[in-house]
């Protein structure tokens, strides 16, 4: 048992009183909202507690930004990154210890390269002198635990006093927008209405104006130009990178002046609009688009901006594609061409120079913009579908710059597949996949882009996770289109386990569609539909209005899209067989015989 | 970028498939689950994800073992805790990745002392042979990085395989019990269904079987015995441990043989049931049962069992107690007198010692089963007062040997003072204090005892956070009171914040009552209750009949129970002001005038 002084300090017990030595200088919340704000903040999502008052205080202070509460911290973290999705970053606070609660949302942001800071309070100096243990601590004397346990989720965290604020904010803001990672600044409760010790930001903040090595730029840009210069056939990957970074101007520029085609991966979804010529469709190896996989094995290079190679993007492992020596991989920061690798070079830089550089390909007889989804299908007292005939009218039911939400769930597999109209934005989690991301997600993508139209597809079992969030959405005056799959249990678990009657698969049987109303949300259009007539009669009248909605479509218990059925002929276990990796393919091209998926 | 091998070795694909060699040998999951079983586990909380699928195979296979599926990590971690009140042990599953969801629910569990168990899964040795990243990973290749993540919230956690399954579940085990805390476990995909390869528990388990050391007992004993043979007046502090080592028999017997009167700290209520002869009360330093305390404050020594010190503990840091001259502190394995520590000496033996060692104390003047509840007032159309009406209204509520859960929430501050009738379990969580714990920690107590009566209190604020879980009492079948304090607002932050008024206090407005039936709970009974008498009747209805019940009491903005409004003036901070500790003890002397509280 550790020792500690009693009676603990004189000024321990009311750690939550401030002193404002100055109010004319920049206080340290003053300095961090003011760059913040630079960086396109507008709005901050979080939860409230005592430790993190005088940050809360300050947001509410300062008339630019609007406090945004959420349900709980999962929620707050998922709502940032929904946010920072389009407006490039989001913000959520939330008090000491409870962090915790928002990790899993951090790891998502990581997963999914998103720059999500997360602000929380800090025990005062007179705290941490006292060595007493206060609430929302572990019982030990750890004062900083829970800001270390952040270090694997993020690109940098600290705890900002008066002194450092500049130096430290601005280190973990470079660093998140360098690695396209998650940040976490813990406040020192008493130091966030302190004046900054110092207004200036050092010359010397790590990552913070990354510039290529001019002779490695020149370098790796002659070797990608002599890689290609006797390619027949080129085809290019857009990862989700392009986005992050807000490359899409450039990469689009290299594209048209290539002509080169590009597809991209399931995660990356939307990193460059879909509408564009040269789009193929989305690549998930074998899995589905099969012409898109087939028209990149043909390639003699294919070059790839801001690649993941990982299990959903690499289409389950049933790509073929010869990554070591085909692809020409332009990252953030680097270029790697077979086992060369050229460091301190900018994506930016390489993708400008190649629009100069490099000759333009013509009769490429490449694949445009495919779509799985050839016939709506269905109508009347039909059965609601969600093959082929429910995702072909998404296609058609979404406007041009929507923003499709969809919960990582069975609709995910096929929603990727689904073509997007000009403009629209996708937003989802094939990495880190955590079911129930969807909805707070929605929610910080509709309010960091209040004009736009957000629908938000899920199955009901991740909706279960995060759905009181609903009440938010009207709390903040925004309208979004909810699209919720209700088949009576976790279809993918049901799709992928050992028996899919498992009882853990089945779900306590909400009245989803009745959720808005005691969520609190006046005047939203909500109904059960249960037919394909009125699956049709919903979606007319959702889109001819500007009215919120709330649809629960009640489909057939095992009633899956072709993407989810084919994954589900080839993955579920045989509970004590195993199968090669031949035997796994020639199952697949048996289950999945739709040349087009 | 690291380099991995392409195409990935041929079994990655499937990981999921599994060979179970001989089906006549124990494997790993039946060990683990037979070895819970003995331990008085029953039912297993959780949320399904394919790494845990083999795990959850097990599960269901186990005919002594029920599946309790919840609707998202937290609500299962924090369940599992419920559970592990009462049972001594609770176990929830979650997948790989998405355990990161339940990290807070093991912080809460770390601060109560309780041994809540997280079962995840874990990647194959296919998988992590590949080198390849799959999904619920970050992107990078640290396949064990969440069950590092765990090790500040754990006794002891580990990466369960067949090699090692005996071992290291019963060093895990142990360290749980030993320290009382929780512990996670992360099963190996490929290893679940194999059989152990060994079933011998090695005799050098650490921390396995916990003895005092016969010299150190003997030396601590007589140092205890020594200090209090000069002693006229003596008091006794239950902690929380009495109850997690279930060594309430033993300090009984010791207190009937003393004559020594005890009181139970702020968290620690119901560490021996309240209606023993010799309990004071709830003491919280000044903060509230003054006689406790001026009790207290005047013994010669004060005899403490596994009493921790801390914020809450120490009422707020009110009280007078001089810990480091007159605290006898008698803990789980040690035992410290003054500055003299005695390791190795274990709880029960020193009770026990003490049992037939200490003289009986005569005519001690102390206070007995103190409430601050008077008078229950009110009737009729008077609107509901959450002050002395409600709380006394509660004590008579309440029957024997129901469990009260109340959600760390503005009546845990007022429920920590109620007089509990024989049997009744108290369970909140007063040190990590995140609100939101009381839904889904009511739900494991109430599986973990389907023949007691359970009752949730809390504010509506906290209840928000995981409000979704009140399905999963319905397709339990198990039936709770909830009685859900709506002030439309976070009454605890409006009465410590800078502005009550500020808007980060306020919420969504749901329509409360009308959760249940929303969530699926048929036959309920459900109720808004606006006036004193309603509440009466409602009270009286609920108590009559063994029908699971919702009751949203419609409260003022800013009613609440005397303990918070002393706390609210005491507390509320000035922005810019400071204020002496004399100060603040004037304050509260004050603001604080009730000489019972």
């Amino acid at each position: 048992m550790l020792m500690v002084a009693w009676p603990p300090p004189s000024d321990t017990k009311h750690f939550w009183r401030i002193i404002v030595s100055n109010a004319n200088q920049t206080t340290v919340i003053q300095y961090v909202l003011a760059r913040l704000k630079e960086e396109g903040v507008g709005d901050i999502f979080g939860v409230p507690g005592d430790y993190v008052y005088p940050v809360l205080d300050g947001i509410l202070a300062d008339p630019d930004i609007e406090w945004r509460g959420n349900c709980n911290e999962l929620n707050a973290g998922y709502a940032a990154d929904g946010y920072s999705r389009i407006r490039g970053l989001g913000v959520f606070a939330c008090t000491y210890g409870s962090e915790l609660g928002a990790h899993l949302a951090l790891a998502g942001s990581y997963g999914e390269s998103t720059t999500t800071l997360m602000l929380t309070g800090f025990p005062s100096t007179q705290q941490q002198a006292s060595g007493q243990v206060f609430h929302h601590m572990l019982g030990n004397h750890d004062y900083d635990l829970f800001n270390k346990m952040a270090e694997p989720l993020s690109a940098a965290h600290a705890i900002i006093t008066a002194e450092n604020c500049v130096t430290e904010f601005e280190r973990v803001l470079a660093a998140m927008k360098y690695h396209k990672r998650p940040g976490v600044l813990a406040f020192q409760f008493d130091d966030v209405h302190k004046p900054l010790a110092s207004t200036e930001i050092p010359a010397d903040i790590p990552l913070r104006n990354p510039v290529s090595d001019p002779e490695a730029l020149a370098e790796a840009v002659d070797h990608i130009v002599d890689e290609l210069s006797s390619a027949k056939t080129v085809g290019a990957v857009a990862g989700i990178a392009v986005q992050r970074k807000k490359l899409r101007v450039e990469t689009e520029a290299l594209l048209n002046a290539t002509g080169i085609p590009y597809a991209t991966p399931f995660q990356d979804k939307t990193a460059l609009y879909e509408t564009h010529d040269g789009f193929m469709g989305t690549w998930c190896g074998k899995f589905g688009n099969l012409p898109v996989e087939e028209y990149l094995l043909s390639c003699d290079k294919v070059l790839a901006f801001g690649y993941e190679l990982h299990y959903f993007n690499a289409g389950f492992f049933t790509t073929g594609l010869d990554f070591a020596n085909r692809m020409i991989d332009i990252r953030d920061h680097s270029v790697r061409i077979g086992e060369t690798v050229y460091d301190h070079v900018e994506m930016k830089d390489v993708l400008q120079a190649l629009t100069t550089r490099l000759p333009k390909w013509d009769g490429l007889n490449a694949p445009s913009k495919l779509t799985p989804f050839t016939e709506a299908g269905g109508s009347g007292d039909d059965p609601i579908s969600t093959g082929f005939p429910f995702y072909k009218r998404l296609e058609q039911f979404l406007k041009p710059d929507d923003i499709l939400v969809i919960d990582p769930s069975s609709p995910v597999l096929a929603g990727s597949f689904v073509n997007m109209p000009e403009g629209v934005d996708y937003i989802s989690q094939a990495l880190a996949a955590s079911i129930g991301f969807g909805t707070p997600a929605a929610l910080g993508a509709a309010v960091a882009a209040p004009e736009r139209r957000v629908v938000m597809l899920g199955g009901e079992g991740a909706h279960q996770l995060t759905a009181q969030e609903i009440g938010q959405f009207y709390k903040f005056g925004v309208k979004p289109v909810f699209i919720i799959i209700n088949n009576d249990g976790y279809l993918v678990e049901r799709y992928t386990c050992k028996d899919p009657e498992s009882s853990f698969n089945d779900l306590p049987k909400w009245q989803y569609h009745k959720l808005p109303e005691v969520f609190g949300c006046e005047d939203w259009y909500c109904a059960r539909v249960e037919t394909t007539g009125d699956m049709d009669a919903a979606l007319d009248k959702v889109n001819s209005g500007e009215q919120a909605a709330y649809l629960e479509l009640i489909c057939d218990r095992y009633d899956m899209p072709p993407m989810s059925e084919a994954m589900f002929n080839l993955t579920r276990p045989k509970f004590g067989q195993t199968i090669t990796w031949d035997e796994w393919k020639s199952e697949f091209d048996k289950g999945h015989n739709i040349a087009t998926l």
